[in-house]
């Protein structure tokens, strides 16, 4: 990765990863989420010029965003095409892990149910050994879960921080970067600086809520936006600002920590967001806000 | 420590370090603890195969916990049997370091007076430069301070959370990959994955509250429990999250902080907890609940 | 920088920063503080034996710290004195970062304007690239914004942890340190170990307030003051402890958050601060409050 060129263009078949989360339905209490959820082997660029064979929850890495509110039920059939065993860890729900969390051979399924009690942004993740080296490579994702009073707001982002730590071309994440905690990037949503080629956007004025996770598989977060303060903070389940007088410039995210932030931007412009652990951002913890009246 | 196996059996000779934290005797108010707190040189199995010479508090790394309520005083009679100068730190008292804290040459004493003016879990620690390696060494340990209205659970523990960096075999902590920041091990109440071999108990609908400290010296942790959710946090001295309709996976903590969370475990089964830093957790910040009817 | 003595006498041509916060002056609501801030290159000692290029704002590193209260406009002349291009971010302002971060060329200026609409102890850093190494090489501070109803205390201080990454003598920070992440020093206030030998002062019983900026690049802090406790925590805008039963023993920050903290000394003494990451203290994150009746 010694001419790992982070600043190069994507190539022509990467697509952005959609950070966009949509509002949610207003359904019944209680609702029930049906959903399959695939594990496979993409081969992928993961970073300009590189291609690695990823491992994947629903085809991405991340894999996709569940979004329910408090008291909702996901029953999710994971279902492992890859080669090796796979498993899942939803941080979102409360049981014992010995039956859901088991590995799943090649070829098999298991359905893995659970109520959502408590909001929050939570990590799912395989649980697998060893479990730095299935996160490092592509296997985690978010759960949204809100809580019964969240305001409503003009704009919704998830952004998950992970790590990787590239193999040879076409190969799966190094253990040993992994063990020496030598990543080659650290992103958002899987691919380094993608939003400065694919801003995000918002309008002046708008409340605009980031809900950020920070998944690994070592390395934390100190979530910053250029331009704008957060003047909402809300982590780990609690809020750790909200309407006073003071303002946040950084939320700061321990691997499997998440929460969200909330900002307006005061003029048009490009405001870009970043991991303020500096060489991270250099690393590819880097993307915009295209803001626009 | 190439061939180091964390996932070893521990040797015959190692017990694990009793994790539970009684209840407190309901005494009076401004009740003086009084001990002894021995310094001393211990040769003992710091993980699977590893010998080292450890430097002590009380015979064990870490060492004992202290446990009180707010207005109590603890009288503490420090006396260094070890071959070289050490001294003590006490986090949980305020006091000028001038006198308490100096070194105390081997074979000498000193009485260490506190009172204990606010709750949390505070830190002890050897107060010898470098103090990286004396704490890396052994030399931690955990004072709790109750606050006057904390509610009674069904079962209360403590971990303190290190790092080990193994000298040669018989040897003690190399100071070198100390101030290299590569640790052999990272580690609860001071060996690499002992709560699998004997984990910690619970039953079922018991709400459980852990007692976190990191020692460091200079790692911090993300505590998660696979399996429940935390529906409390508290952390240095404060309740981050206190029953509302939000929940934490992680509690983060740099090194010298100190919390405790809630959680209850759901149905029988085996919960582990880790460090959600996850090469932490490969390196034996690892354990298990075992949770029964 | 093998033979760097972090414990010697610093040149008798350093002036220790002052870390001291003058009471702000009672004027209107919406003051508009109007102020010259030069980009210059300086030849310094910036560690014992140790003389760098650094870059700094109104010449030092960190830079002056700008004060005031939540409404103030702050109307800061940026010139660049330096070779190459700056440019520079404050945090506590909020405002497209697309014109007045933009890189100043040498010889050139600009005005960044900005209202302080939330209070906070917010960075100010170099916005031109690579980040990671003008933040190394000194271009970062502090603004402290008052919130409305601060109380009074007795003193007030203003400490900013940054790290050092030494080129050779006379030249400057190296590149190839930052991104490997192996800082030389670890400073409070840009100079390892000054407040050892100039201490900061206060007298028993008096209520000392710290705020507490960590500017990175790349590392976090455990700020701790042995042998007190923190009853008052005040981070990124909110309040972490106030008054209560509990005590904090370590404020942590990542890079780009701040706060402060509360605290008293119950009798004269010498009472050392540090960053509780023991490495880092022993890096050079280590002073002392010499505190007297
Ligand atoms: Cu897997
Ligand atoms: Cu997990
Ligand atoms: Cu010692
Ligand atoms: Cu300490
Ligand atoms: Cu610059
Ligand atoms: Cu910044
Ligand atoms: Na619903
Ligand atoms: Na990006
Ligand atoms: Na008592
Ligand atoms: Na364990
Ligand atoms: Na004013
Ligand atoms: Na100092
Ligand atoms: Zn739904
Ligand atoms: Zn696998
Ligand atoms: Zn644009
Ligand atoms: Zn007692
Ligand atoms: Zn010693
Ligand atoms: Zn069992
Ligand atoms: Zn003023
Ligand atoms: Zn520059
Ligand atoms: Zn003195």
């Amino acid at each position: 990765a010694d001419d790992l060129d982070l600043l190069g263009d994507p190539g022509s078949d990467v697509t952005p990863y959609d950070a966009a989360l949509p509002r949610l339905h207003q359904l019944d209490k209680g609702e029930v989420h049906r959903m399959d959820l695939t594990i496979s082997e993409e081969e992928k660029e993961v970073a300009p010029g590189v291609r690695q064979k990823v491992w994947t929850f629903g085809g991405s890495a991340p894999g996709p965003v569940l979004h329910g509110e408090v008291g909702d039920t996901f029953v999710v059939t994971v279902t492992n095409k890859g080669s090796e065993a796979h498993g899942i860890d939803f941080h979102a729900g409360s049981l014992a892990p010995d039956e859901v969390m088991r590995p799943i051979p090649p070829g098999e399924s298991l359905v893995y149910r659970f109520t959502a009690t408590r909001a929050g942004i939570w990590m799912y993740h395989c649980s697998s050994m060893p479990m730095s080296v299935h996160i490092a490579n592509g296997m985690f994702g978010a759960v949204v879960i809100e809580p019964p009073d969240l305001p409503e707001v003009d704009r919704s982002y998830v952004l998950v921080q992970s790590e990787q730590y590239f193999g040879p071309q076409d190969g799966s994440a190094d253990p040993e970067k992994v063990a020496g905690e030598q990543p080659d990037t650290v992103v958002f949503n899987g691919y380094p600086n993608q939003y400065d080629h694919s801003p995000l956007r918002a309008r002046v004025g708008e409340r605009v809520r980031m809900w950020v996770l920070d998944a690994g598989p070592s390395r934390g977060t100190a979530f910053h936006v250029v331009g704008t303060q957060f003047d909402t903070v809300y982590s780990e389940g609690s809020y750790l600002l909200d309407h006073g007088d003071g303002g946040s410039q950084a939320l700061a995210l321990a691997p499997a920590q998440g929460g969200f932030v909330e900002m307006t931007f005061p003029e048009p412009g490009h405001y870009p967001f970043v991991s303020h652990v500096m060489i991270d951002a250099e690393r590819g913890a880097h993307g915009l806000f295209a803001v626009t009246r």
